[in-house]
């Protein structure tokens, strides 16, 4: 099996719907950092599991420097993010995603 | 499935009640780092598997600054710690409490 | 299940007895990371898996500032400390012994 890691860092704002007070629901926002994981059994004629720069355009193009709500129709929260990472990236099976120092969240197939 | 991992530190004191002697039964305290681990097959109305801040509210607002011998009916180890932890966080499968460095209790479910 | 890890740190001398020609037949030294890992499905009536004060009592008094040679009546490898430490301390299931940065060697029942 092969596998890449591709770590990237973003800047977007959010703000949670959520159903009880918590100061999430007012628009702020976060340095992201993002780790992308994905696997295959043989590589592509390229002879690569997922090219980097593919993720990077993904990942940067749709939500570096964005308002997170304007651009998604689910809650913008890391672990939603982490899912729709996950399901746009050929190949991938695993992603984190780091809100702040110590507030991780992941999505693994 | 969907991961959280919630990373803290708070401060605290504690003895031990030991059927050896050992410092541990002076009254004494650590900077405690906690790492708490959920994990969940679907997300909640809120799109999370649980909610950081009720981690943090729950660690923090419990044992944060307290002498942990007054808060707990239990002899409080490292170990009886983490499984305290455990117990009462929703969706929590691991807790690490790393008591000073080099030393780490952990429970898993 | 519970597991508790413990790492610290000895200076020690050896020299290795080996069919080879080898510089670590010469009588030299390290600084010994000695990671010791300790599980249990129940806690002792202490609340505890194994109390660190024991691991490290037991490895600092035997090994520390010590030559290896003149403790023990096995070729002190770093595999052969990591079996006998694993042997000595309650409810121990792995030992990493690091002899040099880049130089562990690992006993794990």
């Amino acid at each position: 099996m092969f596998y890449i890691q591709k770590r990237l860092e973003i800047s977007a704002s959010h703000f949670l719907k959520l159903d009880y007070e918590s100061k999430c629901t007012n628009l702020h926002g976060h340095n992201w950092i993002i780790n992308v994981f994905c696997k295959s059994e043989i590589l592509n004629q390229n002879g690569m599991v997922t090219d980097f720069s593919i993720i990077k355009e993904l990942i940067h193009k749709k939500i570096d420097h964005q308002n997170l709500n304007e651009i998604f129709d689910f809650n913008p929260t890391a672990e939603n993010i982490a899912f729709w990472i996950c399901q746009n990236i050929p190949n991938c099976y695993k992603v984190e995603v780091q809100e702040s120092e110590g507030n991780v969240a992941i999505y693994e197939i």
